[in-house]
C-alpha cells in the first residue's frame, strides 16, 4: 500500500507544531502536581491539540479527528487522524523525559502512519505502512529475541493491571530477563529501534 | 562547613570525563541485553570508573575511593569518593535516558558533596554541604508539599520491595497522589528541582 507523501509531510508538520508548545511548557512550573486544572500539562495538552486540529482541518477538511482533549469529529470518514498531544502526562508533569506526542492516521480503520515524537529531546519515530520505520530519518528495526527468557520488557506502571490481568502480568514478568517500568510511549520507540523487546500494557 | 572549592572543581571534572565515555556507548549496540559481558553498559561502567579513579589518585593520592566496578581503596581515610558510573544500568542498556553518573565525596563519613550527572542530556545536579543545590549551575529547591495525599512519588521498580517492605510500600503508594516508576537517580534530581515530592526505594 502506498501512503500519500502529503500525509506524511503533514504528520511531520503536526509533530513540529505541537512540539513547540509541549517544549515551552516542559518543567515550566513547580508545584504542578497539586492543581487539577491549568497545570502545564493541561495547557500544553490542550494547546498542542488545538494547533494540530486546526492544521488538519485547513488542509483536509474531510478528514476525521479523534483527539484526547478536543473530542471526535467526522470519525466515520475514510481518513481519521488520532492525536494524543502528551502520552505520559504524569512523567511530563514531573519533569521526566519519558513522554511523547502520538500522531497517527487511519484509512478505512487501518493505521497507515504513526509518529512518536519526543519534542524536548527532538527524537522522532515514524512508521509508514509499507516502509521501514525511521528514527530521526534513519531506518531502524527491532532486534531478534528468540527466547522469552532473554527478553527485556517495559511497562508504564504495574498499577495499570487489575485482577486476572495482574496475575497474567506477574507470570509474564517472572519469565522475561528484565521487567522495567515507567516508559510510556517511548518504550515503543525503543522496541522499534531494537533496544528492548516487549512492551506490556493494560487496556490498550 | 566550608567545602574546599578544589574538591568541587574535581567533582565537576570527574563528571565531564566520565560523561564522555558514558555518552559514547549510549545506544551503541542493539542486542545488548542478551550478553552477560562486554556489553556497552559494562564497558561504559568500567571505563568511566577507571578514568575517575585515575584522576582522583593523581590529584589526591591519600583520598579513598569506593567504586561499584573497581572496589574499595583507602576507604578508612578522611576523604572518600563514592562513584557509581551508571546508576540505572538497565535503563541505560535499553536506550532510556533514566540513568546518571553518581559522584560523591565523604569527609569523616559525612557526605559533603554530591553530583547526579546525566551526560547524554547534559543535565547536572550538584549538592555541596552548606550551599544551595544547583541544576546546571542554577540554584534549585524542593517544592512545598504539606500533605502526603498531594505528593507525587517515584520508585525505580515495584519489584525491589520484599515481604514486609512490599506491604509498607503498597500502603504508602495507596496514600500518595501519584505513584510513578522507572526513574532511578534522575528522580532525586526531580525532587531537588521541585518537580516531584518523594522517592521511595528499597535497600538504600
Amino acid at each position: 500500500m502506498h501512503v500519500n507523501e502529503t500525509y506524511v509531510d503533514l504528520a511531520g508538520r503536526l509533530a513540529e507544531a505541537s512540539g513547540k508548545i509541549v517544549r515551552r511548557h516542559f518543567r515550566s512550573l513547580s508545584g504542578v502536581g497539586e492543581k487539577q486544572d491549568s497545570t502545564p500539562v493541561t495547557i500544553a495538552d490542550k494547546e498542542a491539540e488545538i494547533v494540530m486540529r486546526e492544521m488538519i482541518q485547513v488542509e483536509y477538511p474531510d478528514h476525521g479527528i479523534v483527539g484526547e482533549e478536543g473530542g471526535n469529529t467526522l470519525q466515520n470518514n475514510e481518513f481519521v487522524w488520532v492525536l494524543d498531544p502528551i502520552d505520559g502526562t504524569k512523567n511530563y508533569a514531573s519533569g521526566s523525559y519519558q513522554f511523547g506526542t502520538l500522531i497517527s492516521l487511519l484509512k478505512g480503520g487501518t493505521c497507515i502512519l504513526g509518529i512518536i515524537n519526543q519534542p524536548v529531546l527532538k527524537e522522532r519515530w515514524l512508521g509508514v505502512r509499507g516502509q521501514p520505520t525511521t528514527f530521526n530519518g534513519d531506518p531502524v528495526q527491532a532486534r531478534t529475541c528468540d527466547e522469552l527468557t532473554h527478553a527485556w520488557m517495559y511497562s508504564s506502571s504495574p498499577d495499570m493491571f487489575r485482577l486476572d490481568d495482574k496475575k497474567k502480568f506477574a507470570r509474564l514478568a517472572s519469565r522475561v530477563k528484565h521487567s522495567l517500568f515507567g516508559t510510556d510511549c517511548i518504550g515503543y520507540g525503543l522496541v522499534a529501534s531494537g533496544f528492548t523487546d516487549i512492551i506490556c500494557e493494560d487496556q490498550m
